[in-house]
């Protein structure tokens, strides 16, 4: 299995009230040091602009750990100039800016045989009733969408959707508007990364978005982590959801998903080292428990609408008691 | 404004646990006249199956009370047929009595000059992980509303969606998937149903799912009640979510809505009278408000990204104190 | 272990809805048939006002199906004269027959040899801002609970917490104000019964809500069942929590705990005599896994602060693959 | 009204994403010239180690601005010394580093006259099942709180409940377990800020929430903002919840509160200084409304349960239009 990690367990982990973080960052070159070490663990995603002086750093360096790059994720959240919005800003300027990013993170990816580029629209939103003009500003999203997917056809670039945080309200919050997006704009390496956590506290069943991204040829991407269905916690993978996060590996096996699985968790206060570990290892377990479930006699059941004969296979198959 | 309610404010608003519900319930024919001493109220909605012998008496009935036949509700979730699910159901001898079913309310809407017929699939979702086969069901949800919809284009057929209750998850849950289904199937007499509630405890803001609605030509009716923004509780309009429920009205003015405003209230320990009469007041209210409401000085301070200035006019425009 | 249920999984399972509910409901009678033939469950409660001629018929029954009387449960949440509340409600008459209803209820209790009382005070509450004097409401709701706790000081009563439903807003929501009401009465007899449901949706995590009760003596009695955390489904106990259920029994299994476990689930789609039973199989797994765990490592992990290595164990103790 | 704010409209807001802020920072002497331009404000909270060189520096200052200290906080939260819990970490040093903290904080409050030390426990929880053992730490909170609350009577120590962030879970995370623990301890001089938005996205009434709080005589403090009822968004003061904030201030002339009323908003993306006025407008607003709503009417609509006659009067008294 194709799996990701940012160095992002190897990060302060600031937040709003310890905005010195909760123990030392390291930087880059650590963090790939440390990701090196890490069991199971494929890929590496790059962001841009690069952390490093040039391509080829990384390039040179992927090859030498013997990883290779999966997305190559521009800084749409980061940096401050996005507040008021990216691609839905209100600034002509700030929407240029941002598709010229997008742009150039699309030819890094090319030159970096990246998988895709990553494009969480972070700030593209709003926060109180009355701020927005929602329909102007749902105008720049497809406009500026539609125009870095056509700027070359060769790279995939995968919108991640997400309800809410940093804003109380995102634009693309959830799968059905991601994929109303994609059949609107009709361009084939547009497509969508499921985050099972954005999913789950967006009030979604997880398995059933990846289910309907793949019917209409759009998951492009996935990111494991875990919440409490109400923030995006990034916890440890399957730390709190078990079930939904075995189903969700059981349509991905389904629909034969071959792409990235991304570990995209943020351990504030666990050993950021052992968090990425377990959450490989747990993603290990549950691709393997997924290939093991009977797919023939749990489709039948299903069909046979005999849940609870469902669950007792389940039951004995997936827990040791 | 034409607004619209259904006699369920008389009805004996059973639950779960007080089965005989909280009052007697009234008989049709004494709905139609408590409905009758509703000030401010010009249309009603008609179930299918009818709860009269013959679509004449409802005529001549609605004709002396000099209101108008609004939505056309086929039962789509009180006969425990459906309970697995109708137009997504397992057997395809349901789906096809449900499609009949629909097909039959649009006649008797063409036959009563009604608005539109209601489609509120409130049985077709599941409630456990690894129950269903999502893809497989979301094509037969297509197919059935593709051939409802396809039956006379002379008549509106319009989506109610809705995250959750009956079942602990619906397919068609939100603004986005509604619109996804409307713009793949092409269909322009298939549209959307925006209720406040399901919009706000959905996690929507209600105001911006109107606006995409619109965007689309897809907005057909909306249901105005309210609720605590984690289940459907059918309070009175604006009892709890005042700056939406205005936002609402805001944008519905904005857009030049002139379908109908359903009050979708389920008064169960209050007067039912008082709080179906309330709840047009205060339609009537937020409506007065929203044209009110200086449109381009908003949509100036919207553009230039002012929102405390906003809030401030807001305040001077809307509040007495 | 204590295993009880009562027949609602052989009930009709109506809703607001589908008011005549998801199949034929059986009578009383039938359920116990029904009960009888379920494995590994030890006691059925009783509702007061009986639903049998007297109690010698249920004592008799149950003597001859070899099963205890658990919990008696009066009626304080069907009859629609609870609808405005009950111990708290503003009609001092009615307030006067909820307890009559509770002392004769702890008589029957004491009579058929039960467990304790159940207090679920599910009409005590308000639905809408300002529409209630929260303190004299509180004080007729300790006025009320010292009076029967004080009644007999043999019998139990136990408190069961839930936030909503069916009011929107339910004084007793929570294990907080569960455990200050018992402390402020100083009253041996009452406690509290944690729905691991209503702790969920409710917000808390369920371990840490039987840990504090225990830690106050107010343990009486846990319900079992599962939900997404909005809303009370009543699903197949472990159908969506598995973690979170297993942490519950590890605690109950720290803390020594002998009371009852009561299988509180709704199968409206589902078939109730499958849910059940496999309810109960699972709560013999996650009492069996719980046992299984190693205490003291986990201790010492916990004063540690190793959550990972927590993480760790569960994954290779718990699970099969 | 005695209203109060910091100087946080003034920082950088950063979060976890735009860590070096939204702004650039003002330093606290910036800060405290901005606050004097702010009308209506009486009162500033000092935090606790000072961000200045000793406190006649404040003192001066503050006389100089013609405001008063109000709240004196103790940093419980920025430094990640306390990562891992204050009051209830399991290393005793941190333990009692937080206790002597506090006990500074008090003896600082005393000098300034400040009218409380705020308690916010912002650590004090966990992240995972099975991470934590709850009566253990849960002991130490008592102890801990037992002791600070001891060191000197006369000068208020004051619990903010809230439910999560920065921890998934906090020990002290509503207003049943705050009572709780004031009612064990028996100490007149701990009790409750009560933070609107916290209350809120707990998912209580707020206005129930202080009236408990009164009821007990441990209401020392109140925070204002505003949020969507699953995250703490501070927002604008009555940004979102019109009715919820307005009978908070309902409830507190009932109960003629005359402690601080403290804005506690996060404007990251907005103007902060118009952000800060504009919500103290607001609460100037919140609070002449309650004043001349009919109190009398009003209750006894309460006692007759007219919910829907209060609804009305609600609608003619506050709404212009």
């Amino acid at each position: 299995m194709k799996i990701e990690a940012s160095g992002a367990s190897f990060s302060a982990c600031s937040d709003r009230f310890v905005t010195t973080g909760y123990r030392r960052s390291m930087n880059p070159m650590e963090q790939l040091d440390e990701l090196a070490r890490i069991e199971g663990l494929i890929g590496i995603p790059v962001m841009y602009p690069l952390q490093f002086d040039n391509a080829s750093i990384i390039r040179d360096r992927m090859v030498k750990m013997g990883k290779k790059v999966g997305t190559v994720a521009p800084d749409t959240y980061i940096d401050p100039l996005w507040k008021d919005g990216s691609l839905t800003c209100r600034n002509p300027k700030i929407r240029k800016k941002m598709i010229q990013l997008i742009k150039e993170s699309m030819d890094l990816c090319h030159e970096l045989d990246g998988s895709d580029v990553l494009l969480w629209m972070a700030h593209d939103g709003y926060d109180y009733p009355f701020e927005d003009d929602y329909n102007m500003r749902w105008g720049y999203l497809l406009e500026g969408l539609a125009e870095v997917a056509s700027y070359r056809r060769d790279v995939k670039v995968a919108i991640e959707y997400k309800a809410k945080e940093p804003r109380t309200h995102q634009y693309i919050s959830d799968i059905g508007k991601s994929l109303l997006i994609c059949e609107e704009l009709k361009l084939p390496n547009l497509g969508i990364v499921v985050d099972i956590g954005h999913s789950l506290f967006g009030g979604e069943n997880p398995a059933e978005a990846v289910a309907l991204a793949a019917r209409y040829n759009r998951l492009f991407h996935v990111h494991m982590n875990d919440n409490y269905r109400s923030w995006d916690d990034d916890l440890l993978v399957g730390g709190v959801h078990f079930w939904e996060t075995l189903e969700f590996f059981y349509v991905l096996n389904k629909i034969g998903y071959d792409g990235w699985v991304t570990i995209d968790i943020w351990p504030s206060r666990v050993d950021g080292f052992k968090a990425l570990q377990e959450s490989i290892r747990r993603v290990e377990m549950f691709a393997e428990m997924a290939r093991k479930l009977p797919l023939e006699e749990i489709k039948r059941l299903q069909d046979e609408n005999q849940t609870m004969d469902i669950m007792e296979i389940l039951r004995k198959k997936c827990i040791r008691y």
